[in-house]
């Protein structure tokens, strides 16, 4: 997959003086989602890593509600101009007693039938579609394990490292060991590729386990999170305000700005075990 | 608009050591969009400058193709289950000659009738939308100006002072005067607030004008950018692969990593004037 990066010549200028120099930028294209050759989606994203993401976001995004109802995913035999294959359309193979998706669920996925639609609206429309129960996750974790994460994290970014173009997600055991990591333009491809391997490796829900984001903890972030059964969310930099109250609302633990020894802990407090007493 | 940022209480640790402290969370509410009354799209971001995100969102997306389409914007009178009106869904009202928006053109903007969905079709599917050529803008601009924008996009970014969780955009005159700035969760939010109230102030196209973003320059952005005749794209972070080859065919200045007295010119270097040659 040569398209993940990208060599180009730029005008380099520092201090008023211009250099022309190489510079690597980080891949972006559109993705189109296929249900039985009907387009659903069209994703901006880092190629790499397709077929997760795929899963991930047929998941996440309600248009499949079990891992059982994927039976297939393949590449749609399209070309370009040129006549190669784009590797841009996924066409995902259903199981014969896949609820047929609604077109409009992803897009949908907020909205209500009242006109206030409100952030209760929202939060209440995702419960309604995770098969998972967060609050009786007995996972705990620890304020030196959490530390450990944000340097792991980079570790993985291999892509960031050429580029500083790109958002990533890491699964980790409450040891700190990494069990998925991946890249991506869109923060919420970045998830959706974990959470995807996760589904094709049949390892859902990912009860006791923690993901941690490159970014901000947004509302959407948290849900994908939930509809995976994943406990326990870190995130470099700050939450927003519906992305708490949706973590408290399901027993999730929300854990932001985690910068070396400092984090701050949102909501399910009780799963991070301090030596010193509140 | 008391729900910009949120105060909440969280558990702060450093050196695992636990304090229950304030903090204060940027805002993040669903917005329902519709066209006549019927649901358009929702979208997630922090409320505030509303009508100038959906009539932004409405131009760049391309659910209205001339500003004059746009003869009103009002709140939709729906409560919550308090009975409270959430002011969260919005009713474009287009003049009687608007052509009826597709119901699934925000979503489609991307997509072909081929199946080698590539990012030359991306770009071409863009450029069919915008009125405007940027390829004549005159306008010019200097390693010292552009060095001065990241600190006075700062300065406009009131709400990201006090939550850390905000994306920033900011409109610039070629003397680094701000013309507008706007915050978001979401990048493109900000980004469809800026022209949103370019738009309402009929000010489009924004011919000789310089966009300033606080992230990374992603493809969407751009092409919001051109949708409204922006000729110089300026960011602090990264550009993708797709963003520089569509800014670079469009004829718009795409300058990243814009950092102190630093900063990369990925296409268009023509507009930034230089003391020094090349």
């Amino acid at each position: 997959m040569g398209r993940v990066t990208e060599r180009r010549r730029v005008v380099h200028i520092d201090d008023g003086v211009a250099t022309e120099r190489p510079d690597t930028l980080a891949g972006e294209e559109p993705l189109e989602i296929r249900v039985g050759g009907r387009a659903i989606a069209v994703t901006m994203r880092t190629p790499g890593d397709d077929f997760d993401l795929v899963a991930g976001f047929a998941f996440t995004e309600g248009l499949i509600t079990d891992p059982d109802h994927l039976v297939g995913l393949r590449y749609c035999a399209g070309a370009d101009d040129e006549g190669r294959n784009t590797y841009n359309v996924i066409d995902l193979v259903l199981s014969d007693d896949t609820p047929l998706p609604d077109a409009g669920a992803a897009r949908n996925f907020y909205t209500t039938s009242s006109c206030g639609v409100c952030g209760k609206a929202s939060i209440d429309a995702v419960k309604v579609r995770s098969r998972f129960d967060l609050h009786d996750d007995p996972v705990t974790v620890t304020p030196t394990m959490l530390s450990a994460l944000p340097s792991k994290l980079r570790e993985a970014q291999q892509v960031f490292d050429r580029t500083g173009g790109l958002h990533a997600a890491a699964l980790f055991r409450p040891d700190a060991e990494v069990l998925a990591s991946r890249e991506d333009v869109g923060r919420h491809n970045a998830v959706d590729k974990v959470i995807g391997w996760a589904l094709r490796e049949k390892r859902l829900p990912l009860a006791g386990t923690v993901l941690m984001v490159s970014g901000r903890a947004s509302f959407e972030l948290v849900q994908k999170a939930y509809v995976a059964g994943i406990p326990v969310l870190a995130a470099v930099s700050a939450p927003s305000t519906l992305a708490v109250e949706f973590a408290d609302s399901v027993g999730m633990t929300l854990v932001g700005f985690l910068r070396g020894t400092s984090m701050n802990v949102y909501c399910g407090a009780d799963r991070v075990v301090v030596g010193a007493a509140l």
